[in-house]
């Protein structure tokens, strides 16, 4: 088992609590009184999670963003952040990018703790959202029948990657500044089965969810809308993009734009079905170099 | 301005959220439905916060505590905690003294977020509470004529702190696994006018006090109980004792073991003063490197 396989196993025997979804599906959800809080926290660490020398706005922007792409995916409203930061270079462009995204997305900050460090900098969000809807949904609710689908193009991410990396003067917006989808999540709730967001690529998010809810996945690749069509593998292999992927069962529509790219199916060969090739392994699938 | 206070400035400027006291009293405060909130975020940073090659277990035990002192001090009844956790070397300690800090307080592991990178080690923790007495304590309601409270003893995790820095085989469990005194807290957040804990030195938080209530508080230093009465000024500027720092009103007797220290006055020179000496300025005073 590799370290961090380890160190999760850990944790997981630690996490017994009925809320601590956390671990295995992204978000916490937790009964208080008469609310259901949702909560997550996710860490960028430079020259993990970005590169050195990013225009830490970016940084800011994006970490923010990640986090209320979790809350999004649980129909969620976002009900503050609290920040930890390492202190470094770009302290100044952090703070306007966290304005920014605060801001764009009526999110207050609520606190957080501000460190010193040696070495590459690291920081952390957290942030609690209220439940719009309960039960909340999981990644482990698809039922056979039901249809697979995704909001907007997959790959715009990677696009914007290379772009920033390859210094081409192209537009990076979509890797460095990602959109959480609170009004589409919030509107989806009541309808999935199941719905996660698309961080760590189409294939590997997909292969969890059907792992998750225990049935086979079978994705149609020519109706995945993807950035770049010659490059359509990569676009689905490719995390970031931070586009919601649902199950809705049969009959009903999406009340938000979607594509329709793939049906829920029994438990089969194997997970994940792509243009009917079973997919086995999650090795290879997608982004998990976290 | 320090690179430090100037991005603090930034945040604050930002956090214009009510409940966000959490950049200036450590805890956020947030009603929600029935319940009021109380999140906090700590991290810690090797080679900052902790001694590199610290038995991990410790570490994780006290980065949990840590934030559970915190939602003590507010009278906060804790409802799960949030990792974030760089992994590396000592993860396996790590994951024990985790599930012991967690078991010991009765507290869930919610979720939370595992990261690679290299460099010094940084790990976060965010606790949330729910308040069991509103409004909830916070530093700044002393009024004059109260009595200055603190529980227990100050300096024992100084010592600590030097055994294990000199490797004497003295016992550091002061030190490295400070306990949250969540039912003190929760004893006296109906009492109190004012109260924190002392997580950066006596001197320092008591100062802080005055100057959040804009009272002066004035400190008699043959009250202080001290850990090593030889070294007793060095006992009330160091930190990490967890320690509950409170106001009483006159007359009201604390319901937890406590010893009286001083008394809250009109604002007048300075906001501290020790034996009648006016201290004006907190440097100096406590642990200010964070």
């Amino acid at each position: 088992m590799s370290r961090e396989a380890d160190f999760i196993h850990s944790l997981r025997a630690i996490a017994t609590h009925p809320a601590a979804r956390g671990l295995a599906d992204d978000c916490a959800v937790l009964e208080l009184g008469s609310e259901t809080l949702v909560l997550t926290h996710d860490m960028m660490v430079e020259g993990t999670h970005y590169l050195a020398g990013s225009d830490m706005a970016d940084v800011a922007f994006k970490l923010v963003a990640v986090n209320l792409s979790d809350l999004a995916a649980k129909g969620a409203e976002p009900v503050g952040v609290l920040l930890g930061h390492m202190l470094g270079e770009g302290d100044h462009r952090f703070a306007e990018g966290l304005a920014e995204v605060l801001a764009a997305y009526d999110v207050p900050l609520l606190g957080g703790d501000t460190v010193s460090g040696a070495g590459p900098k690291s920081h952390g969000i957290t942030a609690i959202g209220r439940a719009t809807h309960t039960p909340v949904p999981s990644r482990s609710g698809a039922q056979v029948g039901d249809a697979l689908y995704v909001t907007g193009t997959l790959g715009a991410a990677m696009l914007g990657f290379e772009a920033l990396r390859d210094g081409t003067g192209g537009d990076h917006t979509a890797y460095s500044r990602p959109i959480p989808l609170i009004a589409e999540g919030k509107a989806l709730a009541p309808h999935v089965t199941a719905m996660m967001d698309v961080s760590d690529g189409l294939l590997l998010d997909t292969f969890r969810m059907a792992e998750a809810s225990e049935v086979s996945i079978a994705i149609n690749s020519t109706a995945v809308p993807v950035a770049d069509p010659a490059r359509a593998l990569d676009c689905m292999r490719w995390g970031d993009d931070y586009q919601l992927l649902f199950a809705l069962p049969a009959g009903v529509e999406s009340p938000v734009p979607a594509t329709r790219i793939g049906s829920v199916e029994p438990r089969g060969f194997a997970p994940l079905f792509l243009d009917r090739e079973p997919l086995l392994n999650p090795e290879g699938l997608g982004y998990t170099h976290k």
